[in-house]
This record gives structure tokens, C-alpha cells and sequence, in this order.
């Protein structure tokens, strides 16, 4: 079992980290970190009356003493739920202490020497690690996962555009409360309401597939230039799961079939090495008319899998489909879970 | 005072007429129609327990006794919110029987005599009336308005594409429950969650479009074919409001600056002729990133006025923007009042 | 295994009993029945378009013909979640053509040779059935399970009635929108909203736990009179998950320990006989201020486990505490599979 | 015209007070206060982003520059939207230096020189405010009203209380979201679920009614002991409206006629003296089964009128009836307006 610290333990993410690692078969939660705040707290009483998952606190977690983030903690792996306004220097210091560190923070997404990753579409960018410690002079290092706007449409499209070529794609997103954190969304600004707007979000959202569907070119991670996104991103009064109506325009367009067949036959490294959290299938196709669906949906393999929908002709590109992740699990804690585990049967958390 | 009719008076859309139309300087109910399971009784005794407005049933009208939808009826004008399923002879036998008939439903929508309406855009296509009285021997006429689920964007589109050219737009709504009527949309299927369909919407949003835009050639209306709609519809947890996320192309790309502008200065004929029911302004641009919300900005002007935001270059093509319709006035009943404002202004009810 | 039929499979309810009773390990599915509507399809065709449920149609289910609702089906026990408009007579069909019914339906609730089961609680009123038969002439039997909005409070407050004399009750029910069924409660009702009236709730829940708590008497089950309630029953915007605030004088006031203690140690024939659906304790005591919460504490023990909270002096009663039940499970399909299995394991379907 | 300062300008009730005095017929609005982060910038640009009502800003008051909360404001009545960790101390000085202060705040509801006014109830209690400027020397004064959780059920006994004597009242509250200001409540932690909790609220909703049903002794007002509240205070999934579940015992029980007759006729100072904000009537009784409900009845009378349905017996106690009343508007800014032209019109600001 390797030990594993998580960062930011106490917030809306870091719970999910807990939930997920604490019956963990390759992982054993052995430290839970978080501000000045909380530590020295219990994480019982760190959490209280903030703890938002419907399963309770694991016992053996809930007496930890919640210990400040800094490198000394008894630990293999890091994993960081902190907050953009401190996790860049934060993982750095993990990563230069020898700690292994996978985050779900926005800081070094674009750093060309971090990996960040989707276990089923790029593992291979993790070739890019050796280069990152050599470069940094560190004998740990930092992966990161991509943020939980584009995980249903980047797995729906990512085979597409290899054997395709997705030129570009016109994406509007409907992303649940709990993508902003606890206490986030103010209940007065989402009830009988949306929010056209998410700060940052279009952003991630049109620029982290292109590295994610990159390649290494030397000792760095070279964006795939060749297709363009545009993302409106916005928030709807929705607990868990981000639903996205995409529209894409091929380099060769296929048929109606062969996308089905590709999505059907869609696997990764997580399926081939039978990941402890991966979903049987990376996508699930569902044939009714009015799927996917956040509440039906979202829990689909344990929250890990992508369900797709509507795959129909678009009548300004080639095709539109809805597609469907739960943002907390795959799109958070779950997908940055994957990574570790990859990393694990990789054998570079020796 | 001109008497008015409405049909399917027991309704959503219908209860949304007996409220706009109960104090209205032009019209004044006389009578009120539905189904034989309604009729003989007082619109009081037929609407009980389904009355979903926040006003109260105006007490001139809740004694009202319910008549069946023939003609006979003692009024000048019919407001038609029947169901598609009756909607289609019904109207067809009150305008050969002399009525004017202003209709909330689908069935002549495309026929190309019958003039689709939104006052702002192309009340010019009120010329074809004398064609269809003539074509089908009809005293009375028949004048539609078009799906609730295009009307912000197609005000938002139809100056810019006048002066610069829609090539094409792609378009994901959000829309409120209340589009479906009543009892509409289960409780079961919305909460905590979305539905990416809506039977027979996204056909409606992107082939309506183009009969508005289009002219009069010879005894015939005809669409402009020189551009394209996709639209993603989806059903959404809010009362009343439809939202639009759109991105578009022009033929001619205009400066973000020209485009405000424009829709500043736009107005039309309910503008121009002071119409009761027309908001001050066809277009209100708000500055804020975050808007428009449905439940901030739907009330707009009374629920007639359109609220825009968020204009910004797209990614993948020359603009994008958001814009917000209150779908049961504007979309239905109110869209309908004010065609027959228009009507009635330009002397075709006498 | 004991053959299963399903009468109303089609239904809210009915799905439930499908995804509760799949894979049970005292009873299999082999009929499932329904109204004439979708007799003859398969099941997957007759629930197209109205499955409720986050999980998937049980495959073998799914390719069942859909039976009409009488006798000659297959199956040794019959679970009726028929809507009570045609339950009254199909069940009584049903037992005296030798079927075990467990109905979910209020029909027989208040037939004195009927017992009216939560198993915990009352499972000694088992003894009347031999009683029903001989008095009907019939082979089989029926039994019944109570209304889904007394479920949390009934369980709370019968350990102490019995020890403490329980005299009065004054309770507000808030209750989910699935209580209503499929589709049920308009989204345009309940949306930012709530209803302070749910139809003949108000009575059940104040007279059905009289008889519950009642005893037998030579051949009929007789009500216990000795304690009043007063049920206040809304219905409130939440998808699954009855909350009761409860107000409660007693005959011999306990202290706050004794009533936690005799909740803690509270259990009955489910737990006692280990049956599969039984909860591990009946009542689980929150201590926390803010709970029992529906969406947080709905799914304990699977759904059938009881939560009380926040006990308290009353500032006019005793004491007043705070329960919650899931209402689709423990208040309905998942009561009457615990009523089933306790059929089985006394031997009382064979 | 009055010249009115706004203490607390900028948050949820302090908005409030902005539209409700914006365009009032006896007071303009001359300043907003607010904490030391919002001085000095103007009311818009102090609101960015957290104006929260579906009305715009009043353009004169966006332009003003936000005080500090200090005596030498330019006006002579105070509207205190504080939080209750600095109102107490800041009101003080407010009144000591000649202002006429009205708070929202719960600081001094206690005091027993100061008049907790619901003015359709009470407004002899105004009676205390000599002796209050006598016992502190000062020359302003300070008036309160009640916390908003109240207001509907306290409107609906008062005129049964003095006529029959009520003796004790069990009541549940389902209170809105907005009652917990902005941000407040977490949509995640309301979204298809209720909190069956909130800090503090049952404790003022058992005491204060007793004050307001009190009497002015000598130069203090003295409680009314003879009747008992118990309220069970739940936070429920709607933007505006409290509504109450009432059970109640009389001391001499009255016929339900004479409760209506009561409701129907009763009557107070706001409609004797036609104060510009009082509702045409105080009580507003429905006959439908399931009224009142949030989101149809919460705006009655322009959210100054308390809706009361469902009168019946009780099962427990005598009666039981449902109550709702605006909680943003009668509960807090609207209510405190009144109690402003209460004083106007009784000469008290001169």
C-alpha cells in the first residue's frame, strides 16, 4: 500500500478525495492537510457542519489531525485539491521534496514539462516526467488532470479526431453547483435561475484539450494546433454533473455508424490494465432521445464513466451529440485518482 | 373597443391572454372557449385548481361561462391557444367565418400565405393577407406567431443580418418548464437535472428563422435561404425564461462596436406606432458578464423585452453572445397581443 | 426461490419493487403485470420513456411480456403497486386464487382482518391472517404496508409509546415530489415553491398508525385510542425523502437519555431474523444540529434506515425531534420487500 | 419629503430598503451607509455583482458615494439593514444624536423601553418612546420590528388572541433562502434537499410574539405570559416566502366562522391611516385547499399582505391553518417602511 497525503483535505473536492481513498485497494490515506485554519484540528471537527457528501466521514480519517501543507508529511503520493491561490508553490515544494504529486489545481496545467492528463486519452504524455525532474532538479514530480468543464466532450472527441481529424467544434456547457466548491454558488443566484458565465472557465475549456490531444516533442509538451474549440460555459441548478451540447466539423467526415463503432470500441490504458476506478467502457452510448441526463446518469460506473447521446447531423457542421461526466468524480478527485493509480501500474511511484 | 376571443382559454398560454388582455386599452374579452370538458361551465369552475399565474383570475372573466371553439362566438378578434392537435381546422374555420384570428400554434406556420410574425422584425409580411383571403375565399385571416424557443435570438440576429449577413449560427437554448404547459414537465424529470431534447423544438428553431427573415414574392411568402441555424434545445429547472448561447458568422464581420450599436437603435413597428404591449426598447444590452439571468431579467419591459449580453468574439467563428425571452410572454401569449396591436394600429380589424 | 409477480410494474412504485427485488436472495421475478395498455409488450417497451430510476432496467426484467393484472401468473407472491382506483378488488382476485399479496395500496388498510405491516414495529398482527382466511375463504392472504408519510415518525415514536405512553402528536410532514408518482407533480407547482396540501394525507397519516400500534383482539385487529395525532402534510421540492417535525406530550415523561437509549437499542423482527433488506438498527440518531437532511441522509442502510435528530424540550409539548424516511423505499417498495421476507423467513409462504 | 439614510445599504434587506424607498411619496433617500469596504465608492460600484433583486438600481441612488455607518449623515430617519455584530452599538449612537431610527436588526428587540412593532398589531407601543428618550437622554429614538419568521402567524392569532384568548400554538416554518441574506444559503446545500435547521430562529419565534402581544407598565413593556409557542424552523428550497403550519389551542374556543369574520374584518393603524405600504387588508384568506403557496401568493398586496388558507380542525388542539408572508418584504425592509410612515403619520419625526 502507498501512503497518500491529500491537500486540502477539508474542502468540496478534498472530501471526495477522502471518500474515494479510503478503501482504496493500492493507496492508505496517512495524512490529510489544509490551512493554518484546520490544522491541528481533528478532521472530524475540521470538517463539521462543512462535510457535503452523502456518505459519512471514514472513521479512520475523521480522528487524523489535520496537518498544515508542507513537505514532512509521512507520505508517497500528494494529492492536492487546493486552491489555485496557493497550490503552484505549494506542489512545487512537494514535488522538490520527492513527494509524487497529482493535482486537480489549475497552476501548472500549462507548465510544458507537467503532464496533465486524461488516463484514457494521453497516458503516454507521462513520458514527458524524466524531463520535468531532470529540468527542475526534483526527485518527486507534479502530474496534473484537466479541468472538469471538458471531460465529457474531450474523451467523446479524442478518437474522433485521430482517426478524423476534428477540425473544430462549437461547445456550450450546463456545469452543476458543485464544480464552484462548498459553499460556491449562493443558493439566491441559481434557484429558478442560470448563470451565463463561469470566470475563467471558456478559457480552460478551449485551451486544455489542445495539449491534452499534443504530443512530446523534445523535453516538452506541443500543443495540437490543428483543430479549434469555442465553449459558453454556464452554471445551472444542478448538484453534480456537467452535461455539453457539442457541434464538430471534420477533416473527413465520417458516417453516423463509424462513430458509434469507435466510441463502442473506445479504450484506454485504464481498461487495459484494469484500473481499480476506471469505467468498464470510457463511453457509454445511450439510445434514447432524451439522454444523457445529469440525475440518471451521472453515477454511471461509479461516476468514472462518460455517457453520450443524440448523436445526430448538425445542420451547420457534421455532427452534434450531448455528452455527460460527473464533475466531482471524473472531472475532480475521481479523475486525478485515475492518474495515481496509472502512475501505480506504471511503476513510477517506486 | 374590439371584442376578443380566446381559445383554449383554460391553458397555460390561454390563462397568460385572459391576464394580459383583462384591462388592455384595444381589446376586451368576450368570450372564452376550450374543450366540450370545459364548456357550460364558468371559466371560475374551469380553470380551478389550474390556475398557475401569480395574479389573480380578473373577476369579469372568472364568470365568464365557457363556450366550445365554433364559430359563433360574439368577437371580432380570436386568440388562438389551442393545442396542435385541434389548432390547425379550428382556426381555419373561425377565419372563414370572418374572424381575424391571431394563433399561438404550429399548423400554419408554414404555410406560405399565412404571415409568421414578430412585429419588430417583418410586420411587412402583413401584406400577404389579401393573397390568402383571396386564395382560400376567406373573410377573416389567419396571422401566426412562431415558436417561443427562437424568439431572443432571431431580435438579436435580424438587424445584424440585414445590414452584415448571417452566414450561420450555432445555438444551444436552456429552456424553462413553462414552455411545455401545463402540467407539462414532470417535477420528477427536472429536478436536480436537465432534458438535452425537446420534441419537435430544435426543427421549429432553425426553420422558423428563415421564413421571418424572408419576403414577399408574388402571392407568397418565401424563406431566406441564405443562412443557417443549428440549435440544441434542452429542457431546463426554471419557471419561466428561455436563454440562448449563440455563435455567429457573417458575411461581412462587423466591429463589436457596430453591432451594440445596432442593437441600441433598433426598432420596429410597435416602437414606432407606440403599441401597447411593446417594450421601450426591442433589444436592452446589459454590461454586465453575468448577465442575462432568467430569473433577473425576464421581466423586462413587462416580459416583452429581450436582454442580451456577453457579446465576444468566438472562437470558431466571428461572434458570440447570450440573450434571454420570457417564453410565455414574449414567446406566446404576449408575442400574440402584440401582433394584434399591430393589426389593429394599421387598420386591419376594421 | 420464491416466484414474484408485480402488479402496476409499469409505475413509480412499481420500478422500484423491479430494481429492489432483481437480484433478492429469497425471491426472483417472473411475472411482472400492468394495465391493459401495455399488457402484451415487453417491459422495456412499456417503461420507454417513463424509467425513473438512476440505475438501469434489470436485462432479464427488461425482456419480460408485460401480463394483464389477474390471476394465472406465474408466481407465488404478488407485490401490487396498483393505484388504489382498481387495487381493491385485483388484490382480494388475487388471495383468493391462493397469492400472497403485499400491496403497497391503501384499499385493504383499514380491513380489521388485514395487517398493516412496518415489521419493526407490529409484526405480531402477522397472527391475524389465519383469521382473514377462514373468514374470506381464501388460500392466500393479504397484507398491507402503511402510507409512505408515517414511515420516519411511526418507527421514532412506538418504542416510546410503549414503554412511555405516547398522548399526543402534533406533526408537520415536508414530502418529496416522487410520493406523488410518475409524472406526478407538475414542475411548474412545485418549482421555487411548495404545496401545503397533499389529498387524503392528512387522515392517513393521523389514523394509520392508531391501528399499527393496535393489538389483535379474538379475530380482528383493534386500534390502540389512547394517543391522538394532528398531521400537517406539504409538499416540498425534493425528489426523494419525507422529513417530520414532531412535537410529542407524553403519559410519563421520559428523560432525553432514556429516549436516546431506547432508540439505540430499538430493534425488531428484521433485525433479530437478519432479513436482507432490514436496515443494521432501526433508528439512527444524528447528533449533529442540522440533520436528518434528505439529500444527505435519505439513502441510509440503503434507504430503510430511519434518521432522527435535533431532540429537544418542546416549548409546549414534551419534546419535538426531527425524522426522515426514504419514501420510495422504506415508505413504499422497500417496506413491503421487509414485509415480504419476513413472510418468508416465519414460514408463512409456503 | 423625509430625508432617509440606509444603514447597511448593500446587502440582501438593504437593497430592499433602496427599491422600497426609491420612489416613496414621504421619504427620499439622501444616504446609504455601509462597512468601511463599500465607503467611499459609489452604491453601484459598491453592489457590483451582488445586486440581487429582479429590479434595476435606482439611477440616483447607484450615483451616490456609500458613507461610513457614523452619526452626521445627512437625514433624519434611519433604516438599519445591519448585521446584528455591529448593529447594536451603531444604532445607539444613531438615536442619541437625533436620529429616528427603524431597525431590521435583532439587537434591541429585548430592550423594554423599545417597541418591537408590527404596526397592524401593536402600534400603542409606540406609547414607550418618551420614557425610552428620558431613561437615556437621548433625542432620537430607536424602533424595531420583529424577525421575519414570525410575521405571518403572529398577523393571523393576533386578533384571535385578544378576542378568545389563544393558549398555546405549535407551529413548523418552511423559511426561504433569501431570509439567510447573500450568499447565505449554499445551493449545494439546499438543492433537492432542506435544512431542518437555522441558528437561532426558534428561540425569536417563540419569544418575540410574546412582547408583541405585551403591554406597555409604567415605562416598560411587559410581556404577555399567558399564551406558549413552540416552532420547529426549517430551511426549505424557495427565493421569498415563509410559510407556517399553525396548530392552536384556545382558551375559549371560537367557531370557525368567527375566525374568518375576524380575519375578514380585522384591521390596524396602516389601513386606518392608509400608510402608503399597507396592505388593503391585513389578512388575506383563500379558499382553495392548497393555497397559499410561495411563489403565487407571496407578492399579495405588493409583499405586505400575509395569505392564510386552510382553516380546519384540529386533531390535537382547536384549529390548524396555514400561513405564508414575504419574508424580504413584510418580514424585513417592507415591514420596517411601514413602522417609517407609521411614525410619519403619527407626527413622531418632526
Amino acid at each position: 500500500m502507498i501512503k497518500a497525503g491529500i491537500l486540502g483535505a477539508t474542502g468540496a473536492v478534498g472530501q471526495r478525495f477522502v471518500q474515494l481513498l479510503s478503501e482504496h485497494p493500492f493507496f492508505e490515506i496517512t495524512e490529510v492537510a489544509a490551512s493554518e485554519r484546520s490544522a491541528g484540528k481533528t478532521y472530524l471537527e475540521a470538517v463539521s457542519g462543512k462535510w457535503i457528501l452523502d456518505s459519512d466521514i471514514p472513521a479512520h480519517v475523521a480522528k487524523m489531525t489535520v496537518k498544515e501543507c508542507r513537505p514532512g508529511l509521512d507520505c508517497k503520493i500528494i494529492f492536492s485539491a487546493l486552491d489555485s491561490s496557493v497550490a503552484g508553490g505549494v506542489e512545487e515544494d512537494f514535488a522538490r521534496a520527492g513527494y509524487y504529486v497529482v493535482s486537480n489545481a489549475k497552476n501548472h496545467r500549462f507548465d510544458d514539462d507537467v503532464p496533465m492528463l486524461i488516463p484514457e486519452v494521453n497516458s503516454d504524455h507521462l513520458a514527458i516526467i524524466p524531463a520535468q525532474q531532470r529540468k527542475r532538479g526534483w526527485k518527486g514530480f507534479i502530474t496534473v488532470k484537466p479541468n472538469c468543464s471538458l471531460q465529457s466532450y474531450i474523451l467523446a472527441l479524442a478518437p474522433l479526431h485521430r482517426k478524423f481529424g476534428v477540425k473544430r467544434a462549437i461547445i456550450t456547457t450546463m456545469q452543476a453547483v458543485s464544480g464552484a466548491g462548498y459553499p460556491g454558488v449562493s443558493s439566491l443566484d441559481i434557484l429558478d435561475n442560470l448563470i451565463p458565465y463561469i470566470g475563467g472557465e471558456e478559457e480552460k475549456s478551449e485551451k486544455e484539450p489542445l495539449k491534452i490531444l499534443g504530443y512530446i516533442e523534445g523535453d516538452r509538451i506541443v500543443n495540437d494546433d490543428s483543430l479549434k474549440f469555442s465553449a459558453h460555459c454556464n452554471r445551472v441548478n444542478i448538484v453534480d454533473g456537467h452535461t455539453a451540447t457539442v457541434s464538430v466539423e471534420f477533416a473527413k467526415k465520417p458516417t453516423p455508424e463509424e462513430i458509434l463503432e469507435l466510441w463502442d470500441s473506445f479504450e484506454g490504458d485504464p481498461q487495459k490494465l484494469c484500473l481499480p476506478s476506471a469505467p468498464k467502457k470510457a463511453i457509454f452510448y445511450r439510445t434514447e432521445n432524451n439522454r444523457p441526463q445529469p440525475r440518471l446518469d451521472r453515477m454511471q460506473d461509479g461516476g468514472m464513466g462518460i455517457v453520450v447521446g443524440r448523436l445526430r447531423p448538425c445542420n451547420v457542421f457534421d455532427y452534434r451529440f450531448v455528452c455527460l461526466s460527473h464533475n466531482t468524480i471524473r472531472g475532480a478527485a475521481g479523475g486525478a485518482v485515475l492518474i495515481a493509480e496509472l502512475l501505480y501500474k506504471k511503476g513510477m511511484l517506486e
